[in-house]
């Protein structure tokens, strides 16, 4: 699809329902993903949040409490991205996304399960409970190759050949 | 040292010597970061980067590509994160920081090792080699209790009595 790339012969471009499928298949079965907001000051908080356990169709969906550092991080900056690692598997996901908050009481009862009483011991009607939407807008997919990990999965929500997405460079490879 | 925590009694907040220990002792064994940097477009960029065989002590180096898109994204804005996950102990590190980048031909010989040959096949002396360094101000860390992660460290270069870090509200605990 570009010529630029010095790319594994495994690598792909994926959007629309390919790419949507590609990755629910990659992020399977990773329960916790570090979510990245931009703070205040500038610089960027991650921490660990839980993983709906329903294939990824281009939404994530969290249950958060209302009055949290990243609920007031996203409403000053909506951009998050969310990083997904397997050691084990050499396996790394990193999608980047645009979060938003409401407080559907009919999408957390959708989202709810017994897991959440661990934070949430009043249950699904404790009125602190805030659903974080994050719309995927793209998305890269490592896996090791030999020694090193290459870029095998480019995903974009919108047509990769739209022009709305700039195409990795050679030195998105990690090192 | 703060009121304001609702957290696990095993919760400990760190500062200098005694924190890089901490922080050393649970990055060990983690090969690989999730580093996200600031995108020219506002958004957060993550890529996974090789982590450096030695024990932290406030500083991590990387050897990275000298033209590459972190390179320059670093140029335009110094802050990085760095997350760390091991899913199958249920630890989660996040790692702030400042990044500067330079091509120190004695560092690079310091940090080279065979398995970088992968990316950079003409060896340690290949032009096109950088260093990225991140000088680390804070961090946070996350162990499984119980069904939930809970926040068991919270880590600043500086001391965090000296009020140059904020501390972490009942929030920051992942959901």
């Amino acid at each position: 699809m570009s010529e630029k790339h010095d790319h594994d012969s495994h690598y792909h471009e994926l959007s629309g329902h390919e790419g949507q499928a590609k990755i629910a298949e990659l992020v399977k079965g990773i329960r916790i993903a570090m979510m990245t907001t931009v703070a205040k000051d500038g610089t960027m908080s991650s921490r660990p949040m839980a993983v709906q356990d329903t294939p990824f169709n281009g939404t994530l969906w969290f249950l958060t409490r209302r009055e949290s550092e990243k609920v007031e991080e996203v409403a000053e900056d909506q951009h998050v991205t969310l990083t997904f690692a397997e050691p084990k598997d050499s396996k790394y996901i990193s999608l980047k996304g645009v979060a938003s908050v409401n407080q559907d009481r009919s999408k957390i009862k959708e989202l709810w399960n017994p897991l959440y009483k661990a934070w949430f011991p009043k249950g699904e009607d404790d009125p602190e409970i805030a659903v974080l939407r994050v719309e995927v807008s793209e998305g890269d997919y490592w896996e090791a190759s030999g020694s090193k990990l290459v870029m095998l999965v480019k995903y974009a929500a919108a047509s990769l050949t739209g022009g709305k997405v700039p195409v990795g460079e050679a030195g998105h490879v990690a090192v």
